[in-house]
């Protein structure tokens, strides 16, 4: 008995002291650590990509060892469209931009007759997508420009929380990989810093990655446009601009960690040859390294696409990984889940 | 006894779970919160400045108040010349870009003959800088592109290890104000990320402001140059380019912050007009907010300058602080130690 009160004076204290030091800590770590103690890694079934990862964090985190690496150098990168969450039949970003400009149509009556709005406002994404990138450009700048910084946060949080993707009927954000979001909490549980490192807009994904990644705002990296300082009312706002200021994709990744990070990843995740750059420059740094493609095998629980594909597609990346021993996930054989909503196996 | 007993083993239990939470969560928050704990502003006399950033620090972390800040959202953003270290008789990373050019000129025999450069070469870099920013530009172009990244970062490396102020002797490193470096530590034992955001070059900063501030590479916004990705020997590197990316100064500030940070921070801390706008832009958003402007007073131990000075002015940025109630530092009064290699009161 004496021992067990005394068991539970030291567990009250240890969860009390767990409570205190993140809180000051600002760490969801140590309770992610607690949570998933047991199988950190649930959706994973056992095979050779989930064991690489463990050994990877084993390898660095083992004090003492030659290829322990600081906390403070724990960087990894994660792409977000087709790496975190889906991006079939097209980037989710793209729905966000169509379903602006028919909210922006009426303030617009010339694009009834303009394209490629015309062919968004007639409902065929298809044509207006077919015109290539200038016209993507043109529909982006006419749907994230003109704004306040504060203006578009909210358009997006609105967006977000009602917008429905047209195959699953599902908002956006819980079609986001449940295996990845258990990688992401054991990666920062073993004192890793998590980014995401995306082609998509900047200021579009830190509307939500906090809350459905645990990836705070600064940790978000991204493509992005001018923003100018005005006064209005005599209040200092931040106005989005119609020009690009960063394209945060192929060898602009590089650019783009070196930009916000300033410091070499040690461990890079994609899914598509738009991510080899990052993965090349995380894998050309000294010392232990880890990079992983996710590979879309899984046509019945999701998508299936790789060396073919218009969106995310996975050629020079796959022969690279394969030369080099890179990780690459089989998502139809490495996961039990794909979504968090998708029943438990 | 056996009180005794008990608490000894729930006391060995805190500092296990303590140990083991800080480990996991990087977090030098816990150790520099103990550390502090008597007095973690003691280069501080007890006046109006100090009082105000303890009551700010209690405000926004007591839980349940009104005026409580999640921990997500304790940003606190310095400015570094003349706010975190010395920039008299001017900016320390003037006299990197000359020495820089003394280096070089080997290199560049026509420097002889062409300014900026043969000013430079001939000692007198008054002329060189009474050319204007224009001539600024190309120095800074001529010895701060043309490497990669890394090669850069070793230059600066060195440079810091072994550089020395004309005036104090002193590496410039030293020259960094001991109460700001107690005012860093304790808003991060409560809980604050602490961000430079400064006109200096993010990457000269970089090399060593984890070291000297505690403050790591991915929390560090500056002024860049545009760099670019290449394959040398079959290895990416990053090529530091003489073209100019982002001007982190006035009215860039807010912008800086925006594109890196992604969140308006509710602390702000600068000496010049150059840091206005970033105090305006930290003040104008809702909930507590605190706007503190070190005032160089010390014409003994420091330097003494405001209104007038060609570096760091401080004009309308001091009308603004006192018409608003903003924290005015007099370094004179207020510090009781400047420098950290300063005699302790």
């Amino acid at each position: 008995m004496k021992t067990t009160r005394k068991q539970d004076l030291v567990a009250a204290a240890v969860v009390g002291a767990l409570a205190f030091a993140t809180t000051i800590a600002q760490a969801a770590l140590s309770a992610e650590a607690l949570a998933k103690a047991d199988d950190p890694l649930s959706s994973w079934n056992d095979g050779k990509a989930r064991q690489s990862i463990i050994e990877f964090v084993a390898r660095v985190t083992k004090e003492g060892s030659p290829s322990f690496v600081p906390v403070a150098e724990r960087v990894a990168v994660f792409d977000n469209d087709g790496t975190l969450w889906a991006e079939q039949p097209m980037y989710f970003q793209a729905f966000f931009v169509f379903d602006r400009i028919k909210a922006l149509a009426p303030q617009h009556p010339e694009w009834k007759d303009e394209e490629p709005f015309a062919s968004v406002l007639r409902g065929d994404v298809k044509s207006a997508l077919s015109r290539g990138e200038p016209a993507l450009v043109e529909m982006v700048m006419a749907t994230h420009a003109g704004t306040t910084t504060e203006e578009f946060d909210q358009i997006v949080r609105n967006w977000v929380a009602s917008a429905k993707h047209p195959k699953t009927g599902r908002l956006y954000t819980e079609m986001v990989y449940q295996p990845m979001l258990e990688l992401l909490a054991y990666l920062r549980a073993n004192g890793f810093k998590t980014f995401i490192v995306s082609g998509g807009g900047i200021e579009f994904m830190r509307v939500w990655t906090e809350k459905v990644y645990g990836i705070p705002p600064e940790q978000v990296v991204g493509s992005s446009i001018k923003t100018k300082l005005e006064l209005r009312d005599g209040k200092p706002v931040l106005v989005r601009l119609a020009d690009l200021n960063f394209v945060d994709d192929k060898e602009g990744k590089p650019v783009g960690i070196q930009q916000h990070i300033g410091r070499r990843p040690i461990a890079a995740f994609g899914n598509s040859d738009g991510d080899l750059q990052m993965l090349q420059w995380t894998a050309a740094g000294p010392g232990p390294r880890f990079c992983l493609y996710v590979r879309h095998t899984d046509d019945e629980r999701e998508w299936a696409y790789d060396r073919q594909s218009s969106i995310g597609r996975l050629d020079k990346g796959l022969d690279e990984a394969q030369g080099k021993g890179w990780t690459v996930v089989d998502m139809k054989k490495d996961w039990k889940r794909i979504y968090p909503f998708d029943a438990r196996q």
